[in-house]
């Protein structure tokens, strides 16, 4: 159990900037938290809004000074990197086709980039700012949240350990049920840009949440794509991109497995859910319930593993922070993607090797995840044909 | 509540033999049960192994007659039509392959036939029982046994009611993990049977359980399916049919849908779980838990109906025995496809028509299924392209 | 697993006859199915209601035989006693003050008893019926229906087996909701007799359920009770009997423990629930989920052991009848006690011993729960002074 | 959903300092991230132990300034005071038997007093520090973290507004397991105090968790205890305090109910467990899973409701961060208690009133808490004798 503060030496917190998520963001806020959870960053610059004025009322509202709030990510990133103590890291925390013109700016400039997902609104954007990114000194973490969660890491570990055999079938899915009507009509922000493919790009639920899910199958299972059948579908009429999808997947080596992600489910809220099976055993994980994770091991019964618990592994509580039984959530499954962040920043300012223990998704990750949507709507396009990823 | 013996006016009890099910069988034994929990049959005769010798101890150990007990279903069917008070209605609870040889015996001769599914091994066959079932003046009735829950007959009529709006996602698996390893080879009968094509048929899992959640998604959602993806496969080597399956499916009217069903997947007994979600709400069913239906009306609370319940409707209490919050279990369930056959054959004796209340799985029910499982490995065999059932 | 029919050489059925259960009764009709389950049964007599006129109807109605279908329960010994092929056995099913004269007749004339609980409605008559039983050759079987729930099986064995250590507590709760609102007042027949002291004894819940849950601890966990406090308490005015009690427990061997029942908590159906804590692991087992136990060896991960699943112990499985993942019910589990009854009885008949596995409540356990209801009540007045058991 | 940083004007962050805390400590790491999750509150001073060394070392840690670091809090509440910038606010997070001398040097200096439970080690020092905390400007926040959880205040809610109509029962449990073996004689520092009476008090597992249970069944159910019965024992030789504790609770007004708590029931993490039942319905929570809240209308189906979820209240969504189905915590429900105590020093900054819908658990919740503690001892001293507190 790592508690910060307590067990790790501390180190001077890094300068963080934000762009997007002023008054009224649902992610930006989450950012924030989950950087300050486990005090590793402080947030001293803004871009808060593409809206000048609403960038201004929103970095007063969160205290940063009145010259680092800036109307633009252009002059923040010109500015800052000038400045003798100007950010180390930038949060993106907008809508996604800004992801790529935002970070090109940081990257370029040496500033590390805390990125949201997806990485960008189409393949050609992602693939590009995967070779900015491998040309800066800059780190770039994609915040897949999920792959903070304690357990998890416990699993991507078994799995590593061969505890599972060999894996044979992988199940994820997302279901939702916010987008069930036609809320995006009513003006609702967060409903509005994510219907929109200007701003969300060609995948609607299988970008927003199929890209989720997918990065977790791939990050516990340790498997990589090879082919996808998808029949993706929009429910709600005059919805401009998907809000279902029904995927099967075929993964390098034989594995197998499918994907569902819906924002039509009534009675989902977040049921983000993997299944992974081999032939010694079996785990489920369920996002709602993050503490828990059932594993089988075949012909055995059931464990309930907990975080923190009897039988949780080290890659498990190396980023829990308090005992069992006392849950943690998504703010601090979300603080670990920050943290290791941190880690690995810490690391490059003493020139030092980064952990290999400290895990976080980048930006290779995130052209997987566009690439996947991409495929879903190609294959689906095809009549469901299956489609190399 | 209908509790047996209490609340319906006795019938004279009907007069059953069987066909199959001898020692060491499973489903023979289930089925016995089955028919006795409701009282309203009594077992008289039997052909309850191909093995003479063995259906004969069967037949001494269950007490039957000696003259009642036969060496093979044909001279059974010969012999029970012409007795006076021979049997009304025989249980066929063989491998598949013999259900098609079996059950036409005894509908040529008016014997009503209670079958165990899948209907039959092949289509051909399937389409053969059909044409004589409908000649026959006897019953046909196929024990899909889920059908019989309560809780799964109230999620039936809650759709029928509109309760979910327009039907959009049906979302079918059934999970087993038995078939992990290959105890084929070590000789366990239900294991060697189940995966013989000469047996089972062209389906392994897709037969013995995906007809299952084919069943039970088109009983529970009302829906027809138009179409199907599938990606059917064989993990264990050397085994002859397949132990997993990924299918997608369209609706006819324009629901979609998924159903995945697996014999490889460790922790999961026998996981058989509905989903259905419409515009106006969702349900969830658990096969495992069978007395709860999870139901979330759009934009309100989930809610836990159980068997006999508050919010349990008419449909579910109509084949509930015992008060809520004590549970009945698969048993009741079979018992239920027992009883309401015995409705209808009671109203065939008295030139009644059938209660309209009275659901049971049907020879039309049967052929479908049978077809779902070809169309599986048709479309696995074309590389998942679309097939029309 | 033990399928019945398959595994086990049949006897000849036992003559049952059935005392109370007539129309509208609940629990003589869930004792005809529990007697059907595994086949050890056929009923051939009854008086079935204290109304001769009822008694004839519903004899009638359940197929009876009009010569036997007696209009009370005194002529009916007497005449079956003496029939060549009268009943070996009588099912007692009535409200709890007819259990000492009834089960009385039978036992003096060999004939054997199967009776609900409680034994009797004071303690006076449970003793007088324990000195009865044991001087009769004829068997009692008392139906606390739990006992034969696999799990709780699987769970006694392994307390004998000290897998739990030395057991530390036993916290055992019933609490129901049926009884929030005075609807004794309203006629209905279960409510009115529960309620009724001069049909139920001293004890409201405590009788009805709180019999059960003391039952349960004790069967389970292997100890005997040494003193208790309680608070027991009526709720709803104007009922004349308890609706909820606390009571505190103290084991022989020093064990301490807690037992809630209550008829008066809205949400709960049938919530019985037992766990037991000893210094080597945990146990829990909650009725209206029966097929599952969990199990933490202390220091490692809790467990579901699920009925006849892998870890369940022979113990569960001799009286599982089907796989797991197929849940079993409370009519399976008071189905087990009529076959422990039946093995019983037919080892009798043969003038062999009974073979120690089988289980069943006796007369003596009869008379420990009649004495805990009335200590319940004792303490009460005393102001939950701890009273001796 | 108040997501901080977006929908509420910041507040310059509050001046805060630490007593107790340091390096191996668990709550210290606790206080500090709940006060930092919604950026209230800055560090900036602290006596972290009381080994002068330890005290420092922990602070340079921490990233404190040395002049800032104390090495007792005597010396930390005098300079602090007269600082020109020094501290508004102090954490007290050392063992309970500090909790009243340091409370006393803050709250007179007017210092504002963030305590951990329970308030002291015995009555005397807790009346004393009540008398202390009323005649002093500042104020005294006691962290029973748990009622800071979403659907804690969703329950209070409810019963406030009469969902469940007239209380009658209150069940509360807090079992554990972590002191199933003698852990203190291995030295564990988190052992070692809770079972030492010079630091904890007279109670054991009564006041690390019985009080938190039975703060939260006040708290929830807005009754208040008129007298209790208590069975208090150690089960673990040597242990020098108690390690469960059965009790029986009459409350004020005539309603009843149990609390059982427990540090030797394996199986246990954290087993916070509230039942609340009305003559209109019952609701049920745990605090392993504690975005959900179970309640049952009475004669209507059990709804699940969720944290931010439908059918969730203004009381639960004022104190959320994120959306449902994304799970918050421990540490957020900790949080809350930060924050609201943050609203409150807010106001006295301004001279303005309080927001009546801002709630922390105050000093006088921890008399009664200590009381609790003391009349489960004495009455368990008098065989259980109820004992008015």
């Amino acid at each position: 159990m790592a508690i910060e503060g307590t067990t790790e030496k501390r180190e001077p917190r890094i300068r963080l900037g934000m762009v997007g998520g002023g008054s009224g963001a649902f992610i930006g806020a989450v950012h924030r938290i989950a950087a300050r959870i486990d005090d590793h960053y402080e947030l001293v610059a803004g871009a808060l809004s593409s809206t000048p004025e609403k960038a201004r009322q929103s970095g007063a509202e969160l205290g940063l000074a009145p010259d680092r709030t800036y109307d633009d990510f252009r002059s923040m990133a010109i500015r800052e990197a000038k400045l003798k103590n100007g950010i180390e890291a930038v949060a993106i925390v907008t809508p996604n086709h800004m992801h790529y013109p935002a970070a090109k700016e940081f990257l370029r400039r040496g500033i590390h980039v805390i990125c949201d997902k997806p990485l960008t609104s189409n393949l050609a954007d992602a693939k590009k700012l995967l070779k900015i990114a491998e040309e800066s000194d800059a780190l770039f973490v994609l915040t897949h949240n999920y792959t903070g969660y304690p357990m998890v890491r416990h699993a991507r570990e078994m799995i590593r350990n061969g505890d599972l055999g060999e894996i044979r079938l992988v199940q994820a899915e997302y279901p939702q049920d916010w987008l069930t009507e036609a809320v995006e009509k009513t003006g609702a922000k967060q409903a509005v840009w994510r219907t929109d493919p200007k701003q969300s790009g060609a995948g609607g639920s299988t970008g927003d949440i199929g890209t989720h899910a997918y990065n977790l199958a791939c990050f516990v299972s340790g498997l990589e794509l090879e082919e996808l059948s998808a029949d993706v579908h929009t429910f709600v009429e005059g919805r401009q991109l998907d809000d279902n999808a029904h995927v099967m997947l075929r993964f390098k080596g034989g594995a197998k497995g499918m994907l569902w992600c819906s924002q039509v489910a009534p009675g989902n809220e977040n049921g983000l859910k993997l299944r992974v099976y081999g032939t010694k055993g079996g785990i489920e994980w369920v996002q709602a319930d993050p503490n828990y994770l059932w594993y089988t091991p075949f012909g055995k019964p059931k464990q309930l593993i907990t975080r923190n618990g009897a039988g949780a592994n080290a890659a498990a509580g190396r980023v829990s922070r308090i005992p069992s039984g006392h849950p943690e959530g998504y703010l601090e499954g979300f603080a670990t993607i920050y943290s290791e962040a941190a880690r690995a920043i810490h690391a490059r300012r003493k020139g030092l090797p980064v952990d290999p223990a400290v895990i976080y998704p980048t930006v290779a990750d995130g052209v997987k995840g566009v690439a996947f949507v991409e495929a879903c709507v190609a294959s689906s396009r095809r009549n469901s044909a299956w489609v190399k990823v």
